[in-house]
């Protein structure tokens, strides 16, 4: 079986990406080791458009749902883990290739493009009460959840311009936010850094370094200590953003695609990577802000550039060849 | 009244932009027509993610109360037009200006920077049937609505690339498809052209010039007659898809942001157009796929990269002014 596309992943890219194949009558695998993407842990997404409120849970189950609609047309191997893409069968070197998808079970799967939408995992303190209390007081998305907040006292944990970023994500709605820092110096951008120094609500602890998040069914404070004198210290907060970078999962195509300094797939404004035929959407990519929304609309523009792609560099026509 | 952020539209990539710019707290002010944008027509969309199915007219809703939810920041001012913008109070030639948004109404509001999500209007054919039918079998988006026409014969307009796509879309779906053109040859890429001519289920009409669509709920018919031989003829058609082209609604920026052949804004990868201040998202953009869920990611995207630009170019951060 020769699928016109294999899409990797099953976050909001993956799900746009598949409904849009699916809708040109692409022959379309997807594989994934679950649906929902990174906000499938959130209590109350706010902003995903449309909706004023809906659960991380309801909207992975939209997705899976919209996605399990085009049974037809899409095949779905879930849970499935991809470990390995190789170009095959090319045309000349890196022309009009095919692709293998290996995957953990010791499946291979071939398709004559790629939609890479395997997302990116959050960098995680890996202290005692982080996984518990996720969703719980524990976030990892400002932009997402700041306003979630509102009228609470709130540590950032982070030096660089993500940490940076949330507390001035925060000082809208938290009533005082404090921004523990490894480090004895902020980096990031210096005119955030002098808003924030200047701001009475905002306390900066330097050489912090955490050990656990307390709780009871939401965070109630967090225990550090001094990396210099050893002290050990507690903050009295009611949430806190974990804002210490990202891993892209970009591993299983770093040798065929551009990847940037960060791990992240270089993609142009059509969601092409540097590689012929495959193509990428969502967390994985140098795309600046990562949001659900935005990883929708660029999983329907890598997805619109997979079919042109098809129609026109393989000059074949994947509807026609179906009639 | 300064407000940070003025949005002109009331689309997907408006209401993106609206609960992104509210979000981080910046004093918006959303100037529309109406809400909804192109596919509020729509009496079946299948391919906003998430939903399965859903009306244009609900899909309004949904976007109108998302937006709405927020009145304490946003500011909305519908229905009203805007007809001019103009770059005031700049720092120095095209750099850290305000904006003046002067409407129909003959109103004039300041902002320090502009999101342009006005979208674009299909171009019609202008005769009779065309807008009675308008969502009951007369459609203008072949990647929306083609497997809506599953089973059915169609008529497609248009000689251009838009049309050759409307006839490929179609393929996996209608029984058979006319190609009507006004001229006497095949336009738009080659390989998609032989794709078309040599397939049995399409059949093209040259020297086409139409005259009326028939219908009773839905289309039944169109007229045309031949631009040489005069003679008129009536198909049995169930659907007809206009595709002869859109303009965008940018005529109000022209004269600041850059502009492409097509009257579409030219803008990044961050929604960002040429001009500093201005951003822009959805269909009067250069993005050459138009489609909802696009417009939205854009939309966020416009939106994060104005809060950007609010927090880094003027140096000072419009959620701590509010404190």
């Amino acid at each position: 079986m020769l699928y016109d596309v294999i899409i990797v992943g099953g976050g909001p890219a993956a799900t746009a990406a598949a409904v849009y194949t699916a809708r040109k009558q692409l022959k379309t695998l997807v594989i994934t080791e679950s649906f929902g993407g990174q906000s499938i842990v959130s209590d109350d997404i706010q902003n995903w458009i449309g909706e004023q409120h809906i659960s991380g849970f309801d909207l992975a189950k939209k997705f899976e749902e919209h996605v399990r609609s085009f049974g037809d047309i899409v095949e779905i191997k879930s849970p499935e883990k991809a470990i390995k893409i190789s170009a095959i069968k090319c045309e000349r070197a890196g022309f009009s290739c095919d692709f293998e998808v290996e995957t953990e079970l010791g499946n291979r799967y071939e398709g004559k493009s790629i939609i890479m939408t395997a997302g990116a995992r959050r960098r995680k303190l890996g202290i005692p009460g982080e996984e518990a209390f996720n969703g719980k007081g524990v976030a990892y998305c400002s932009t997402c959840d700041a306003p979630l907040f509102s009228g609470k006292v709130v540590a950032v944990v982070g030096g660089g311009n993500a940490g940076l970023e949330a507390i001035i994500d925060l000082l809208p709605y938290a009533t005082k936010t404090y921004l523990l820092i490894r480090g004895d110096s902020l980096k990031g951008d210096e005119s955030t850094q002098n808003e924030i120094k200047k701001n009475p609500k905002v306390e900066i602890i330097f050489n912090a370094i955490t050990d656990e998040i307390k709780g009871i069914s939401m965070v109630t404070g967090l225990l550090y200590h001094d990396a210099v004198t050893n002290e050990k210290k507690e903050l009295a907060i009611g949430g806190i953003f974990v804002e210490i970078g990202s891993v892209p999962n970009s591993e299983i195509v770093k040798d065929l695609v551009k990847i940037d300094a960060f791990g992240q797939i270089v993609v142009d404004k059509f969601s092409a990577t540097s590689y012929s035929g495959i193509f990428a959407a969502g967390d994985i990519t140098d795309d600046p802000f990562k949001q659900n929304n935005i990883s929708a609309g660029d999983g329907v523009k890598a997805a619109l550039s997979a079919y042109g792609y098809l129609l026109q560099l393989k000059k074949r026509s994947p509807a026609t060849e179906k009639q």
